[in-house]
């Protein structure tokens, strides 16, 4: 990485130990089992990327930071159910290191366990109450909704071209817009209607958000390719095993000739093959110059967001400045 | 029923039919296949009692039916996403004598059509935005917070007892009231809430609620035990053949030697089991006088839960007598 984000990790560094106190708060209770299953992806880690967004929008706007930080406990307890949730659709056995939920618990429990979280990320919105007007905290719990709403959309997606071959690439950026980029533009925009932020502002954010998001699952799509076990915490070769049709494979697919395609579709999503077919399927991929064409995508996403992002007129610059630099950190070449 | 709860079937049924057209508005979108399975237990009926207590409440305390029906679309949608979940953890196959959900689109797909419930019902709440003030609004938001949060322990603690044989009388009523009788007390308490009804008031709905709610359930006890498959539009004996600890299987152990107790737990909870053996596992758990014991302590809690809502001053008494009805319509025996 050629960029300097140490003033970005210092600052994510204090949030997430912020944000983890919150939720330790909320995420408590009883029965028991249904509460470990529940922290047990929490407690594996996480960067917290989506409270830190929420906090430095909700600054930007003239909001204080412990506010931004009640809020951004709602925001990654959500986004910690879709992940128990998914895991479970998606068959996945480790996440972030560790056995994902369901492996240890079981499916009933995961389900529960992901349930429990979603309504815990309402309760914790909640707690904002009396600490902001009713009008504003109104509008986030709308925004919040929205957002679960929209992320089961795009997992439903995901789950349906698994089954498809003719994914388009105007229909793949809707899926991710709705998976993954959702989550961050409500983030941003919740820090933003808690502090009150004029409707342009909201606009410009939700600019800022869908390029950066689509941008960073470009890159979560290439790295899934390229990376190997340490770095991406679970098996290599995960997506092309559940047979996602990331933007790599649908790139293949218009590009490969009709041998070059019958070879892609003999393996790809079948849970049995082995990690050298995967390795000489990701080598046929790669072939057809799909990473390249994703990097220079997500580069072209990137840098409408960021211009969005320009758009901004902030109370408080540094805020502004480390928003820019998220949005460069979550979307940066690591391989 | 020597009771005429005709007044109160034809109040219902308005309510139904108003509530029906809200969810179909809310619960209506793209992908197809993930709101078809969404939208597949709604469709298949339900009686809708839990929008119908909302909008009584609601009009109790002075506000309007329209905004009752709005609010009651949101808590009916809540509902049927825990149905759907527990569904799955169950393995029931039939609900409201159709198939359930996973039954039908699999299990990932039941969990996703869950999921988005669970989001509509935050949404359809939030469609009262403007129509009340933000304040009541906030704390419509909270209760179905709480509501969610409860309903995932009460399941829990229901799937735990499946594994346990020491489950205690206390413990039970903790648990149905928890699983049962939270979302209809927070049915009734956001009603007063969207009506600004004073605090002692909500504390007497409270009250009404539980007593109602866990009568409701030990009667739904006694109807899997007694009933046949017409009257309860699944299997019979599925409480038996789930392991469930009913209050029936709790008093049949408490009153059991130790020959009966080896009997009873050789064949409660057996999936294979034949609907001979479950027959005569109903029998003698009869024979303790289980059914004579559920049925003397549903009329404590509903006449305790009747004189609770004795205490409310309405402004509308048409309403309070209609939810005493109500209450009385809900715990009746029917075996």
């Amino acid at each position: 990485m050629s960029k300097d984000f140490s003033k970005l990790m210092s600052y994510a560094k204090h949030v997430a130990s912020e944000v983890d106190k919150v939720i330790n708060e909320v995420v408590r209770g009883r029965p028991q089992e249904l509460y470990e299953a529940s922290y047990h992806l929490i407690k594996a880690g996480g960067k917290r990327l989506r409270p830190l967004a929420l906090v430095l929008s909700a600054r930007m706007f003239g909001l204080e930071e412990r506010i931004g930080i009640l809020a951004g406990a709602s925001v990654e307890i959500l986004h910690n159910f879709t992940l128990v949730h998914d895991d479970i659709m998606d068959k996945d056995a480790f996440r972030r290191g560790v056995p994902t939920v369901h492996t240890i618990y079981g499916e009933d429990m995961a389900i529960l366990a992901g349930d429990l979280l979603f309504a815990k990320a309402f309760e914790a919105l909640g707690r904002l109450s009396g600490l902001v007007s009713a009008d504003r905290l109104v509008n986030a719990f709308r925004e919040l909704a929205w957002a679960a709403v929209t992320v089961a959309e795009g997992q439903a997606l995901d789950m349906e071209f698994e089954r498809r071959w003719d994914v388009t690439l105007d229909e793949y950026l809707s899926m991710v817009y709705k998976k993954t980029a959702a989550l961050f533009k409500s983030s941003l925009v919740i820090g933003a209607l808690l502090a009150g932020a004029p409707q342009n502002e909201i606009a410009n954010l939700e600019k800022f958000a869908e390029g950066v998001g689509i941008a960073f699952q470009i890159r979560d799509d290439v790295l899934g390719l390229v990376a190997d076990e340490s770095v991406l915490g679970k098996p290599v070769y995960s997506d092309l095993r559940e047979g996602k049709k990331t933007i790599l494979v649908i790139h293949a697919l218009s590009r490969l000739g009709p041998e070059g395609r019958r070879k892609l579709m003999s393996t790809l999503g079948r849970r049995d093959a082995s990690v050298e077919e995967l390795s000489s399927l990701a080598e046929l991929i790669k072939s057809t110059g799909a990473v390249e064409f994703a990097d220079s995508l997500a580069d072209k996403y990137l840098e409408e967001g960021l211009e969005a992002l320009g758009r901004v007129k902030p109370v408080d610059q540094e805020a502004k400045d480390l928003l820019r630099d998220l949005a460069m950190f979550v979307t940066a070449r690591n391989y």
